[in-house]
């Protein structure tokens, strides 16, 4: 990273941090699930129980794979969408990054390429960085990192050529399907598990649709790399946690877990409708495609703002966002003739508040972005008469 | 690893994944904690705080580098050791192992060198070896690795000419502390930390104070590496546990810690005293130096006899230990003119089990170094007589 993209960067995540901590300000940024739709009492319950067991003991060290019942539901489940998978199949990680990372830290080496889409996960955009590959597009690199079937930010699947461009040849395929059981319209593309098996290293996680603080994720890798990744898995850090991973287990074995799914998708498919509509009231020239599932929507402006900038402004106002040069495989935000992006979240906030949000936000935005385009000094076009 | 030793390797993995799950077994391997001194309901009562508290979330994501309160009573303990230590220092991870991983990570390249006691900490000889990195003697290497105050399997502290070659020169230093604060014998040598806190990285955990389940260690980078080390925990699982993280701080925040850690090391300084003695008595020519802290003894038998089927017979017998290559810098089992080694850890089991387990191991000791010795077809020397 550049100096001045480090100090942005920088800038960024301090006024991230600060936002976080202001009870004043509405978090439309950030990714985070809601906190009303974590099973407390249940959590609480599973807990007492495993707590007491002594056999296995969840305070214990465990085995590096993780927990045998809980690999062996993660498998049942991916039976059910049309995958080859058996418990023994199932590496259990700290949450879908640390699956993430083994898959790429096996695939790619420092100086190679890996594929991703043009805007993708920022985490795992990162670790790519951290570990100094190179961010190529879809049909080139070692290897391809895509979220198939739910897109971050945008909440789309991957598109038809995009698919394809991944399927054809036979580089391994990194499959990150956080959000995929989180789709507001039932069908669905296949899994690459179910279709590519013998290269795809699959990526699941229980942070979107139980909760994150868990850290319960998972790795299915070829058969033949299984040794390879648990090798990285229980030299990185041993194995999961024993106590929230026998949580997760007695958890899930006593609840009905589609219709869990299925409650949350009427949640979030709510908020979706709600956050879409309060943009298109109250942001009229900005543009997006509606989202088939996940948690938020990613935005083109109407104008070019530095993103720093409106991001203070909008922390002024009482409410944050996702900066768009997070997602970006090929950061943008230099280009001047280029939109400014973002990515809003409905996952977090009260309902009532993502009308709040958003007015603030245009609020926030107007006044940058009329700012930005009177310094410019120049005849506004179509764009700036929808601003 | 070369084929041979990957296939017993494996064969000994085997043996101990039987043996963990036979009843019948008493196991001397494998370096747990004590399940007797997990405080269950005490940390069962922190669960039910922290899972109904909001803000912050103990179910939600949190940030990378930890909990603050818990990252402050992390610092405040170690400056009462008389290191130089904020809150601000620490990055919470999972588990030592972790901490271990990202300071190798940030120090060591593939094919450099890092320099380790001659018998040290098994999953870091792993985690270097994963990494390609060359395992070399003290004094020599890009970094060194060492457990000043306790080793592992040995239970002993650095010796002075060991700690001198590694304070010599400039090299970074990763302090193990793990076992640091289990010390029978109350006088210790100082922190590394505390002496040489621009090139120490200080690695502890809960995991032999507290209990292993919950993932909960820390790093302590110098101030001039924390960016870095903050960048590789962030992109390799983005944070630590959120819920264990509070529920340790909860925990921690309401016990008399030191009160704590005086209890444990009453209760495995007597279990340490139980095991030597049943050595001495059963196992007379096996010799080992008594350790000041820690789970286990180390032991030098007095013939050499291959561990795999030694470990096979032990288990036919009822008990299991942990092989001596597992803690070699430089495996010498190949080597038939030195003696098998071993460790064997006193802190599992019932203190009742620890002569059973002993007497046991001696009966399969017996057999197999006879029937090695017999195969030798050579005059049986000094050692021979004591069997």
């Amino acid at each position: 990273m550049s100096k001045h993209k480090e100090a942005r960067a920088s800038e960024i995540e301090r006024l991230v941090r600060r936002a976080a901590t202001s009870s004043g300000v509405i978090t439309l940024g950030g990714g985070l699930p809601a906190e009303s739709q974590f099973p407390r009492s249940a959590l609480a319950a599973s807990f007492l129980r495993v707590v007491t067991r002594h056999n296995p003991s969840a305070l214990q060290y465990g085995w590096a794979e993780g927990l045998a019942p809980l690999r062996e539901w993660i498998a049942r489940r991916l039976r059910a969408r049309g995958a080859s998978v058996s418990a023994d199949d199932v590496i259990v990680t700290n949450g879908a990054q640390q699956a993430i990372a083994i898959a790429a830290d096996l695939l790619v080496r420092p100086g190679q390429a890996i594929a991703v889409e043009p805007e993708t996960y920022p985490a795992a955009l990162d670790l790519f960085r951290a570990r100094r590959l190179k961010v190529v597009s879809l049909g080139h690199g070692r290897a391809s990192y895509v979220l198939p079937l739910v897109g971050n930010p945008g909440g789309r699947p991957l598109s038809s050529e995009a698919r394809a461009a991944v399927a054809r040849g036979s580089s391994p395929i990194i499959e990150d399907d956080a959000y995929g059981e989180l789709r507001f319209i039932s069908k669905a593309p296949p899994l690459f598990l179910a279709e590519r098996r013998s290269r795809t290293f699959y990526v699941g996680t229980l942070s979107k649709t139980l909760c994150p603080g868990l850290r319960v994720g998972w790795l299915i890798p070829p058969a033949s790399r299984r040794k390879g990744a648990l090798r990285l898995k229980a030299s990185g850090d041993l194995q999961a946690n024993s106590l929230t991973q026998a949580v997760a287990e007695d958890y899930l074995a006593r609840t009905d877990y589609d219709e869990r799914l299925s409650q949350l998708r009427r949640f979030y498919g709510a908020r979706a409708e709600r956050l879409a509509a309060a943009v298109h009231r109250w942001l009229p020239g900005w543009r997006f495609q509606y989202p088939e599932g996940g948690f938020s929507l990613w935005l083109t402006t109407d104008a070019h703002v530095d993103e720093a900038r409106f991001l203070k402004a909008a922390i002024a106002e009482g409410v944050s966002f996702d900066v768009g040069s997070m997602f970006e495989a090929q950061p943008s935000t230099a280009n001047t003739d280029q939109p400014t992006r973002l990515r809003l979240c409905f996952s977090f906030v009260r309902a009532q508040d993502l009308a709040t949000g958003v007015r603030r936000l245009a609020t926030a935005w107007n006044r940058v972005a009329r700012s930005a385009r009177s310094k410019r000094r120049r005849p506004e076009g179509r764009r700036g008469e929808q601003g």
